[in-house]
């Protein structure tokens, strides 16, 4: 499972003491090939946290030998002071590793932003790290990079002798483009930079960027996809994107399964739209409403704040030809009432609904969470 | 006080039985001339309540006789019959208006979505409003029609000889274009109806339009100024317009006084803009920010949610020259950390934030309320 879960990667998580806690909060990825291909997607937020200006630099030469990752500190907006922290991060990372450069190093980190970070604890832990990587780090690395996830998150697949595996870190903060989410993917198929990056994009353009927990968008969100070849095998694009896909799904899902604060997981799809942008656009306008979402969370299936939501885009479709069903009953039918409200049983975790435009053929879901009581103590208790 | 500041106009609030509580629930405000040229400002919301169809038709003909609002039921989503029922509430007012026709009487309803109204209680209630009607009435109006406001809002102001008065309730679902509100305002002042509509629109833009509750748009905002011209006065447009306005905002900062479960209310100044559009985006984005407004409930200067809210806008800026200040504190500066966030005091209800994006010289204020389990709870508890 997890990062090594391909052949020819080694992983650690450890204490470094970034945390007060005391918890996990460091972890390295390392390829050690025979490739070195990467590719990476960031956060599309303007404000930018260091590692991740570092990184995207670092994906530039499409080669990545290692990953360090830390929780316990976001280092954005933290200066030119932050920048060279990164810096300082990758440049220990080279050295310990030996044989490598800090531009094969790419860094990314999660926390609160604002605050540098204590590199008298996080250089010394890079050490650490190293010392402790193992092919079966992967687990342990996962954990490391856990904020207010309760749970690590792993996922792996794959076909005949090539294997792609990843472990991911994220519970609020989570929007479109991307969300609060640090991604590592890795695969032992011999892909070239061009083919992973192809390959990423399509995944997370359909999976990471349709999660929104809570509408906000992270300065850090990373995902990067390392190939290390060591399987020999070259895979078909298309049966290799297809796996790529299938981890960033089931990450994406399990980042909804454990959005802060969350008691439901909301499947929103959207159909017959005019375009697939128009049924984005509808769903995560229906995702970020506060309203709908707290009626969600009472059980109470309010169709009205749906059509609401509906109403603010500019997709194309006519008021009075709007069909929604929670659960599969369809509460609104041609903008007005329709079935029996209630027949939608909502006691499950999970929750469906479907805005059918009737405007075309194209769709798109979009997953979301509710709005608690507990999501507003979490992120009101305290600074994160 | 309220819409019967101004004279030429009586009102009335009852209790007509369309809300189970058996609290006020109709409100009926007649403007007896001699003028009866009037302005309305409607949401931009695509899915649109029954009554705001109809009005704005009846606005296109600039006169406006009366105004008969509702509360207990917003008579959204309810297809044909929901507006034929809106059509059939006119025809009762002008009926017992006697002498005219349902063209002149403006309707808005406010309340559940996706239901239709008792129309076997709203009819008679009318007659009942139109036999209960005062000079003194404006209070009563008011207080009919509130939903889950706990205080109902008023405000006068004028000049030389002439007045405007006014009326407002919302609590939830405010948001630009226009918030879950409505409005009447009344003058005695003699403008017509261009008069009535260019300062009506110059108004709303800059106070309705740029409150935040909890970045839901409504289906059923309405707002509408009628002028009785019997003061015999005409003012100076841009003296009239500022009167106008001077109640638009006054009603609005006590819609975000009032909003739903909120402990703060925040007024985001965004200054240094390059244009008026980019600090108006700006502030909205920071308003919506869950995050923000959950740290701002646990009065915690979280500067790093502001940056990264501001990141997700295409305003014009560059991430390392944000400066941010909360409550007068820079506890951001050059887009890290600025002056000691301790030093900021949140413990009164009015916060200030201030978000200086260095790129020009223009400006705005939105104002929003903080996110709360108070607000989770009335919004999932029960249908509204």
């Amino acid at each position: 499972m997890s990062v090594t879960a391909a052949q020819g990667f080694s992983a650690a998580g450890i204490a470094a003491g970034i945390k007060e806690s005391g918890n996990p909060d460091l972890a390295l990825v390392v390829n050690h090939g025979p490739c070195r291909a990467a590719a990476g997607v960031f956060t599309s937020n303007r404000v930018k946290a260091a590692p991740v200006l570092w990184s995207e630099q670092v994906l530039k030469g499409g080669e990545v030998t290692a990953v360090v990752l830390n929780s316990g500190g976001a280092n954005a907006c933290t200066g030119p002071k932050g920048f060279q922290d990164t810096h300082a991060t990758a440049e220990k990372a080279a050295e310990v590793l030996t044989g490598h450069n800090a531009g094969e190093i790419a860094v990314a980190s999660t926390g609160l932003i604002g605050t540098l970070l204590p590199m008298d604890k996080l250089l010394p832990g890079i050490e650490r790290a190293a010392a402790a990587l193992s092919e079966h780090g992967g687990e342990k690395a996962a954990i490391a990079i856990k904020t207010t996830d309760t749970v690590h998150k792993t996922a792996v697949a794959g076909g005949d002798g090539w294997t792609v595996g990843g472990m991911a870190k994220g519970a609020g903060m989570l929007a479109p483009g991307l969300a609060t989410m640090l991604v590592v993917l890795t695969t032992d198929a011999d892909v070239d930079a061009a083919g992973l990056d192809s390959a990423l994009r399509a995944a997370t353009r359909t999976t990471f960027d349709r999660i929104d927990s809570d509408g906000c968008m992270s300065t850090n969100d990373t995902v990067l996809l390392l190939a290390s070849g060591a399987s020999g095998t070259t895979p078909e694009q298309a049966e290799f994107a297809e796996a790529v896909r299938t981890v960033c799904a089931d990450l994406a899902r399990q980042l909804i399964g454990d959005a802060e604060g969350a008691s439901k997981d909301i499947r929103i799809e959207v159909i017959n739209a005019a375009t697939e942008d128009d049924a984005v656009e509808v769903g995560r306008s229906i995702a970020r409403n506060n309203l709908l979402k707290c009626a969600i969370h009472g059980e109470d299936p309010n169709w009205g704040r749906v059509l609401s939501a509906i109403g603010t885009t500019r997709a194309a479709f006519e008021p009075d030809q709007l069909n929604v069903a929670i659960n599969d009953v369809w509460v609104c039918k041609n903008g007005g009432v329709g079935e029996d409200r209630d027949l939608v049983d909502m006691r499950y975790r999970e929750v469906r609904i479907t805005a059918d435009l009737a405007a075309g053929t194209e769709s798109a879901v979009i997953w979301a969470n509710d709005l608690t009581a507990d999501y507003v103590h979490e992120n009101s208790a305290y600074s994160s």
